[in-house]
């Protein structure tokens, strides 16, 4: 999901003060009052929440490999260390960490300071018969950083955290070469100077690497046109167990099959991401966003269907769904609100605004609120939302709240029927795990001309101990509904390992052969991140 | 390169119009006379045309192959169609088809009616070591159709121009499923009675197809945003030797590598394309265009940056120098033009084109003129030259003056550079090669914020009987050019065999390990276009 400006920089103190069991920043997350105050909103939640236990006191297994003395300044088998990079940030991951279960923690950390340092591991990890996780801040949503296999000798997580700096920029094309491992606010900080910016403002924005990005094919900023990351990519960087792999800096080619587009969405699987050169935005100045309300979820549709699909290119265009828009606090009484926003570093965009929300009023929209600089209080209840919700959904899991998030895309002809069904079907899934009819809202987060990015939360009560059958039972559930529908098994979260039988069902045969010949020519003894997109 | 509106669409007869040995219709050839009024434009010209053989006179090598019976009817290996399946139209394939040299002519000529029959040739070809060359209309300039290999049985060039039809058409999400042979203005025609168009013009747009447009990733109408046509797909079918590969139809997506990507620019070695689902735009009606001139090229090239970096996005943005714009009418004076257009289906363009050309003057242009639907008066002009074109090179290649078009893309903080070294050391070799300067032109025919895409057009006069020799050492040059300055060998025109040097020498090499070992996966018997992207 993006939001509409960038979101504060606040640089993290040190990696100490970073959850190992959660999501960001220890002293962000909710207190125990507040679990249980959320907790109490929800009709059948339990009263209490799970403890966070001390990390020092848990069971890790036992190490099975030592590096060679050559890497040994780069490792770690600190039990902090193995247990934050045990896990992602999936639901199914926090409640397994604060269960205490680190049963597939790697036994060790690798912190490279250098490319050459990624080639000296993979070289290493190949011999030795170890698998390689590739790891940028560990922000994973669909299980892309836990090694679930047993067929290796060891397993390392390989943390690219330390690769974290813009190393050259080109101000005339505006782009710049940035290493993989810059989390968003640092490499938008080393941009700043310039005037420039990736504007690429994922939810895990603070906690998320440009290599992260690049290997998910993660959505950003922008609603329309350069929805992923894919899109800002000029070259890439990429360190294969047979070697490294530099794409040229272009704007645009047709010498084949793009050698970016198969790294791009790899997933760790093909290779290690180091840097890339990326496009750059001059910083905004001219920016208006309004938000406009709706009686009817499907008059809702048609109006950013028209939006969509005038060429106009909203920089943010969001639809909330009258239960989402509730939550957000953006509008009450069953409404549905789009909220279109507009920016540019050149020339002034009311007109454009105009325009837009001529297009919603001729589909039945209610202009609710504009705002010349994005100061819409509607988006700014939004916006500040947004960043504070991976926070939420730690407090909900641990008051054993059920708590699901899943994206999707399909073509416009479709989108009435996916909302309807998604709806009703999972709604009677969700009622047979948890006995309850839960919550299930919808936002499209992406627009294409030919069809929306929907966005779908399911909140309900669990039952303590049961957390990660009874989300596995409605993933499982999501995945079969969207795939009998058509719809992509992710838009912008990636496949990992959770979304792998959706991905196997919705992934043409001939294309997954010649992925496995790619992976079996790249990485021959199948170390890098085992099990992620193929077996 | 791309043409700024629809050209007309003028059905062909029937194929017995179309010419076996250079561009389009026969009877739109130059005639003789026109050929010579031409060649004396050129100092050191040759005073005589070559003459045009008759086809059924010319010696073809002998059928070593021939289809079982049950795809007999399928075949054909009369002369006509064999000689007109033997080469693309680059201009070594107009002069030596004029000299009569059809040594790589295909035993037969396969022209399958369904895609089922498409799986036939196929099987029949593994099994009976007969390569089989992918032939949309031929318009290939790359030696993308010509097979050039010896280790194969037989060859069969694969003609899928019976497969023309739009098969579906999705109103709502403005899509529709289109088959592979269809002909520019065919599927067209189909589409305008629902008010939509594919709006991809490429020059060849009257002789090339969407699979061709498709397996090259051809360039098209757009000169911003979506300028391939791997931007308008919304899903492939690809019948590989190894089974249908068919794609979700989605609007966006980021489940693992997209496999379309792969099949994008794989020019028939991995599968023969048989359809695809195609993103369409509603028909404009709202149109305006302006030509702005430039005393000073490089006040044009950070005029043309401005506005692609001005997120105004413009329909048409194409940039002229000095010899280009002169020869296309539309300055004089070593003036260069921009020639700006701006298009809309729903909402008036004016106040852009205002923005643009506020950009413009901002960069030192003089506004030329303007008109409210691309009457303009030089766009007009260059509108009519742009389809003729090719014609006309056929006919210089008569008066057998050397005549290459190259194209590439490169950052803006190369293009100074570009420009002036590809006019000095290329200049240096057309002289070395030829005796005379020669002429070299540039245009930028599309444009990304971080860089254009330029189109260099030499002509020179050769020496009858060396033309394809001489050619060839140009072409070798520009291409080491390009590579010595970080451009891509072709944005638009494909790798095909006459620029796998280039191709081969910025490709990445665990890139090319991958794609090698995906081409083995599909087509384990390597008889899909041999020689082309691979050995």
């Amino acid at each position: 999901m993006a939001d509409s400006s960038t979101p504060t920089v606040r640089p993290l103190e040190s990696s100490r003060n970073r959850s190992w069991w959660g999501w960001g920043a220890t002293d962000q997350a909710l207190p125990d009052a507040e679990c249980i105050a959320l907790g109490s909103l929800v009709p059948g939640a339990v009263q209490t929440p799970l403890p966070v236990p001390d990390v020092a006191a848990l069971a890790l297994p036992t190490v099975r490999v030592e590096a060679p003395r050559a890497l040994a300044a780069l490792m770690s088998s600190t039990p902090r260390d193995r247990a934050s990079h045990t896990y992602g940030k999936a639901y199914r991951d926090v409640i397994r960490a604060l269960s205490g279960d680190l049963a597939p923690a790697p036994d060790q950390v690798a912190r490279p300071r250098s490319e050459l340092e990624v080639i000296d591991v993979l070289d290493w990890a190949a011999g030795a018969d170890v698998a390689v996780v590739p790891y940028g801040a560990g922000s994973s949503v669909v299980g892309g950083v836990e090694y679930r296999a047993d067929r290796h000798r060891g397993v390392v997580s390989l943390d690219l955290s330390a690769l974290d700096q813009v190393l050259e920029i080109d101000r005339v094309s505006r782009a710049a070469r940035i290493q993989a491992g810059a989390l968003g606010p640092g490499l938008e900080a080393q941009l700043r100077p310039h005037g420039l910016t990736l504007r690429h403002f994922p939810q895990s924005f603070e906690f998320s690497t440009l290599g992260g990005w690049l290997a998910t094919r993660a959505g950003g900023h922008y609603a329309t046109l350069y929805t992923h990351i894919d899109d800002l990519v000029e070259s890439l960087r990429v360190v294969t167990p047979v070697g490294v792999n530099e794409s040229l800096r272009l704007p645009g080619s047709g010498a084949g099959p793009s050698p970016d587009r198969l790294f791009l969405g790899s997933e760790g699987t093909l290779g290690v991401i180091t840097e890339a050169w990326m496009r750059l935005q001059d910083r905004p100045s001219h920016k208006a966003s309004a938000t406009v309300l709706f009686d009817d979820v499907h008059a809702a549709f048609e109006a950013i269907r028209a939006v969509a699909q005038s060429g106009l290119h909203p920089t943010n265009c969001r639809l909330l769904d009258p239960g989402e828009a509730a939550l957000a606090g953006v509008a009450q009484d069953s409404r549905s609100a789009l909220i279109l926003g507009v920016e540019s570093a050149h020339t002034p965009v009311g007109m454009r605004l105009t325009e837009l929300i001529g297009l919603a009023r001729d589909h039945g929209g209610t202009l609710a609120s504009t705002a010349p600089e994005s100061a819409d209080a509607a988006a700014d209840t939004w916006r500040s939302a947004f960043l504070r919700m991976p926070y939420l959904r730690d407090a909900l899991a641990r008051m054993s709240l059920i708590t699901e998030t899943f994206e999707t895309a399909c073509t416009w002809d479709r989108v009435p029927q996916l909302y309807e069904s998604v709806r009703s079907r999972l709604s009677d899934v969700v009622r047979d795990v948890t006995g309850s009819a839960g919550t299930i809202n919808c936002r499209f987060t992406h627009v294409y001309p030919d069809g929306p990015a929907p966005y779908f939360t399911v909140i309900a009560p669990g039952r303590r101990g049961e957390e990660v059958a009874m989300w596995d039972r409605i993933k499982s559930a999501a995945m079969q509904i969207l795939h009998d529908l058509g719809a992509t098994v992710t838009h912008h979260h990636a496949v990992g390992r959770d979304h792998r039988p959706g991905y196997d069902r919705q992934r043409p045969e001939p294309f997954a052969l010649a992925l496995r010949a790619a992976k079996t020519a790249l990485d021959p003894a199948g170390i890098l991140n085992p099990g992620v997109l193929l077996d």
